[in-house]
């Protein structure tokens, strides 16, 4: 059998990890994941993810590709390797890619979806999965904050430095607050995120409704650069990947 | 201050806990509640809880009752206690209550709902919260299945063994099978449930979509009394406590 290369789609609550990216000391989702394919496949697999999630973050959506020999048919291959996998990682499809596709490198774009639980008493069901925040929030003032990032701005001002990056100029296509059945929802689609961007936004939502900065300030503060202007980076536990953009496909499957 | 009653709507998620009865070796909702009643009030406090969970079980709703001589209004006493709780066991409201309120005894009708996640492939954020049943089900079939439980039966052909009770005879008020956004789900009002009764009505439903006993065999089951006839008892990640009822002002509580 030639060397194949598999794209998957999964969801994982990132509860119990240390984020994506392999660490030596941690366990990381894409720890547990190459172990299984590995055992699976017979040799060493190295998964290339679409993204870094923080230690906390979940995805809903999340793509990762990885080469290989096995025999396995794509659409067996969920199965077999969420037999190996523990429950909170699920891999839902898997398809052959094209020789050069990478799950990083040829992302088109991603959505983030930030859910807050807003009540003023907690919830069992949600502690993990949305930040708890127990004042009324505004949405009306956090619609006018979230429009304000929409377009191709340098967002240096709402990243934490930590990855090299070669220009922290950026696309948000949209950005929308939604109140969801539970939570509310802040839903951000951009081609590209900087390092805790999107949880950094989000904190700027939220200083925005508590009239610590106003939604109009946002374009100077973005102009600055300064991270210090912006809103604090929001909780991980209300962060989630939920959808990833590719062409061909692998962007079918995806959108499955 | 005077000896107050004083009831409680609280939610949690089961799965860490051995059910809502206190048991020595292991950790239980009703326990872990006392100790930290039993802090904040500064005396031993007993609960009265709504009724046993099994090990797993969740409750939306929840209502317990005790009585304490402490000063904290009730209003306060939510966030008060939750302060004292771990984060999968939440104080939603509490309200004094009448000398002679009891949250068992008092109670007028419950409502269990059942969670099933049915899909081919499982999913991470529904593994202890829903049970998995990875082939289509036959929802219309269940309906039928789940309206031959209504009414005034004996219900001993869907318990298990366990508890005494003066009469296996309960009253169903309906059952309804709904496909919910990402769950099947199946919820059932009746004036008591027997021990296990709602997992094995569950069961029974699954049973029918499986073809393994038909909704028309139902009133013959019951009638007979055999549990062997009925389907197995559903697993209990599956199960909510979703709603209880009383009358007067903690009827008023659990409704809000």
């Amino acid at each position: 059998m030639n060397r194949r290369n598999i794209a998957l789609r999964l969801s994982y609550d990132g509860t119990c990890y240390h984020g994506w990216q392999v660490q030596k000391k941690y366990v990381t989702v894409c720890g547990t994941m190459e172990a299984a394919l590995s055992r699976l496949c017979g040799h060493t697999v190295k998964l290339t993810g679409c993204g870094r999630t923080d230690a906390g973050v979940h995805a809903e959506r999340y793509c990762a590709n990885f080469f290989s020999n096995t025999g396995i048919p794509a659409d067996r291959l969920p199965y077999a390797v969420n037999s190996l996998l523990p429950e909170d990682i699920c891999v839902k499809a898997a398809t052959e890619a094209e020789e050069d596709f990478n799950a990083i490198l040829s992302c088109e774009k991603k959505e983030y979806t930030y859910r807050i639980y807003n009540s003023r008493i907690r919830d069992p069901f949600w502690r993990d999965r949305a930040y708890f925040y127990p004042s009324p929030l505004k949405l009306d003032v956090m619609k006018r904050a979230a429009e304000m990032f929409v377009g191709t701005h340098d967002f240096a001002a709402v990243r934490s430095v930590g990855t090299e990056t070669k220009t922290t100029v950026r696309t948000v296509f949209w950005y929308e607050v939604e109140e969801g059945e539970r939570t509310i929802n802040l839903r951000v689609c951009a081609d590209g995120f900087l390092y805790n961007m999107a949880r950094a936004m989000a904190g700027t939502l939220i200083y925005a409704s508590e009239g610590k900065l106003s939604p109009e300030d946002i374009p100077g503060l973005l102009e600055k650069g300064d991270r210090r202007l912006a809103g604090p980076t929001a909780p991980p536990q209300g962060l989630y990947l939920s959808r990833v953009w590719y062409g061909g496909k692998v962007g079918e499957m995806m959108s499955l």
